[in-house]
């Protein structure tokens, strides 16, 4: 049975989740295929089975995980001869510090980027309760992030600092080849892609010959989703 | 013949240079004895021979290493039979961005809060020479940064959120066993143990009990250097 995937979807079928993202990379590297069912905000029947309101939500055979960190451990020990997500013990647990400054700190500086592209190309059936539940979260209209951008990026630049300190002497953040610890960033960064015109990394910045290689993994699955315009 | 590891000292014999303790954790990892020798701010020439101006700088036979994440890769290259700082490329890499984190968001953060207390315990020969350059850094007298002890230490806490996302679900930061991802951020908190009467983590904090794992490693070595009161 082929293992599926809740999958948040937008207008057009658009595939713009991190969360579901970095699932899609592990997938990936794993060497298994996967039915990434679309799923939209205002579907949460259809995976209250899982216990919770938010995707990725992957069910294999009789497990049901929820969660991109839940699902990344499930595969790494389930799946043991596959190329390792996380090269050890200490490899998992150090990924999973990446895991939390993703986070804490990469995700919310970037949605208060992004978020009114987000919203541009979210599903209709999904905008009320988008607008609704995000201009709470950050005290402000859509409107006024829109205004805000400028300002939004250069924060979030200033966040970029480890990133571009290691990705100057390392080819994948995972070292030789890469694995987990990239998923995670690159999910940001696909996020930011496929939703929004912002031009969010420089051609000079070190983050982009490595978002460039990222986009090529696994015969170019990144990239086989077109960047917004 | 004994490794030599330049070590920045203060008055009294305090040794409490954050990457420092990088390198003084990483030798007792390797099960190596290394000599720690006192050096002040002002004692450059002493270790021009390094070709640079700062330390750890540990010398090895023939070998001299400047900086602490090149002698955490060097131990590990020249001593694989000993336990390993990393558990292999992917925890190597993945290590040095919490390595580059640490330098561009703990460090910075944590200074801020316990400069003026450093200022209270270096060598009076090194006083002019850390006035100056840290108020020039900082854009502030060192009696302004003390009268904004409170606000740093609030941006501080903000800041470890990734690290008590992590100590929540891990014994150690590198998983089943204390690694160099450990020693890295123990370093930050024992620069503000030796340094600062500031309370910089809280007893309910999770990143608390981690620090009191760490003090008793290897024989208490940390906690064999007395707080600050």
């Amino acid at each position: 049975m082929t293992i599926k995937v809740f999958d948040l979807c937008g207008a057009n079928d658009l595939r713009f989740s991190p969360n579901c993202w970095r699932t899609r990379m592990a997938v990936a590297h794993k060497e298994l295929t996967a039915n990434f069912v679309p799923w939209l905000f205002n579907e949460k029947e259809a995976i209250s089975f899982s216990g919770g309101k938010t995707v990725p939500v992957l069910v294999d055979q009789d497990t049901t995980i929820r969660g991109s960190w839940e699902i990344a451990n499930y595969l790494e020990e389930n799946y043991p001869d596959a190329p390792s997500l996380f090269g050890g013990e200490a490899g998992r647990a150090v990924t999973g510090f990446i895991n939390a400054w993703a986070d804490s700190t990469l995700h919310p500086g970037l949605i208060r980027c992004i978020l009114p592209d987000v919203f541009d190309r979210i599903d209709d059936t999904d905008k009320n309760y988008f607008r609704e539940s995000r201009e709470k979260r950050f005290g402000m209209t859509i409107e006024e992030m829109r205004e805000s951008q400028p300002q939004a990026l250069a924060n979030f630049n200033r966040a970029l600092t480890p990133l571009r300190t290691i990705l100057k002497s390392e080819e994948w953040m995972a070292g030789d080849t890469p694995a987990y610890a990239d998923y995670i960033i690159f999910g940001a960064f696909q996020w930011a892609r496929v939703t929004s015109p912002l031009q969010i990394v420089n051609a000079d910045d070190p983050i982009h010959p490595w978002r460039e290689r990222m986009l090529d993994l696994f015969d170019e699955l990144g990239r086989g989703f077109p960047a917004a315009s």
